[in-house]
């Protein structure tokens, strides 16, 4: 076999483990895969290491045992992620994204990719070590974070459909009813059984939390199914309601005020943020 | 400033064109980063070039001009594209796969970040040279793999609303009536107006067509708009009917057959895989 040189390798070795978040790969599959000693892949590793703490580029894991190997977590550097949602809050804060009924408008946040990849490693970042076994949401501005949530997790995205009967090209599924927080209106919500295993664990992520009832409808769903829920977040949560009907959730926003009549909105990173 | 070895730049060079497909950056950008010469981050560019094509990992590009530099495509190579699509369809063949009205369960497949990944991928190579200013697809199960070809495509992904009024954090809308063309139903379908640009070129992607009347009521839509659609792309598409509303679209997979009654169904990958 030709022999494969370091530049080379430190090059593969990174893109195969950065475009696959979360999953562990042995030594011995690298060592196969450029014809060198494990010895020699384990100092490639350390190298690919320093070059992720070097640039606060994410993190090595190393795991041990019998399916031990290594793998990468995309955990962005603390600085990086202050700055990256101060700068979506300080772009939120415009007066022309009031909408009538005191709402505001996030849709071109919500479109870019590079965005949306931000904000989901930062909030997988928190989960990580709760091991869901997959990332749950809510029709429909939720689906993009919960994608780049899951993603970084390693682990499938389950969306529920909501105020719909059985969704035809998805087989038997499970309907609950819960109640918007802030709007009081009874509304349904389903998912499909053959997607969700009982005993499994549960990552709830969506995009805006109000009063908390969706979030609160995805909890009582995943009780239809014997499911842990291991954590809630969500991109942005109002400052009010204080009390919601969910307790422990993270945000990566929080809608300080909205007010229509002043053109007035303010938004802020969460508080969590900065010890991060 | 400490000098940085060349493992180490060609590490993050990867990482960092890797993790931000299609967009442009100047080897000034690298120059001062790594601090080294423009001769020096060149050879690195070379290097990380022959890297990507030895292991099949994407595509370099160089930008020439005043806003030039170098740009990562994730073109998945050939072969690995066609085994992956080969690998679908297979694992979608399974009988207990069909669901009551000669439907094809593809929940499972669509909640994998992993696979959907690789479908956007190659799905949005076939449109690089189209260049789209945005995604567009309708709700729901189309926009995770919309979500993963705007990525690589380095646009914004935007979502056709079905069935509702106004959303109500979206503002001003536009509202179209299209007809399924498989139900013959009359639906509806709104989107903001002040996502999309008049003059902009769209690319359509979402996840299933039959007769073709989700996408042409896209298409209808980009004319209320005044925008271009540069393509439709979906990740199945159904042998029959041969003629669908939509002239040109590219599918990864096709629905040959699916017979309830029989418990046969037979799904392979698009002919034009095997030329790609």
């Amino acid at each position: 076999m030709e022999k494969v040189k370091r530049n080379e390798r430190i090059g593969a070795l990174i893109k195969i483990l950065t475009e696959a978040p979360n999953r562990i790969f042995t030594l011995s599959y690298f060592s196969e895969m450029f014809g060198a000693a494990k010895s020699t892949i384990s100092e490639d590793i350390d190298i690919v290491r320093d070059i992720f703490k070097k640039y606060g580029l994410g993190e090595m894991e190393t795991v041990t045992g019998a399916a031990g190997g290594v793998k990468y977590l995309p955990v962005p550097a603390r600085d990086k992620a202050l700055a990256f949602t101060n700068e979506m809050a300080l772009r939120l804060c415009a007066p022309d994204r009031i909408l009538p009924g005191g709402y505001l408008y996030m849709g071109d946040v919500l479109s870019t990719p590079g965005h949306i990849e931000r904000m989901g490693e930062i909030l997988a970042a928190q989960f990580y070590r709760n091991s869901p076994d997959f990332v749950l949401t809510c029709e429909t501005m939720g689906v993009p974070v919960a994608m780049m949530c899951a993603r970084v997790l390693n682990v499938p995205m389950i969306i529920a459909r909501r105020n719909r009967g059985a969704g035809v090209a998805e087989g038997s599924v499970i309907t609950i009813n819960y109640v918007s927080a802030s709007s009081k209106r009874l509304q349904t919500m389903t998912l499909p059984k053959r997607l969700v295993g009982s005993g499994q664990r549960a990552l709830i992520i969506d995009d805006f939390m109000k009063g908390g009832g969706t979030a609160k409808g995805m909890i009582d769903m995943m009780k239809e199914f014997a499911v842990t829920v291991v954590g809630v977040g969500v991109v942005m949560a109002t400052a009010l309601p204080q009390h919601k009907l969910v307790d422990n959730y993270k945000s990566l926003l929080v809608l300080d005020e909205i007010d229509e009549a002043r053109s007035l909105v303010k938004v802020s990173p969460a508080a969590w943020l900065t010890n991060f």
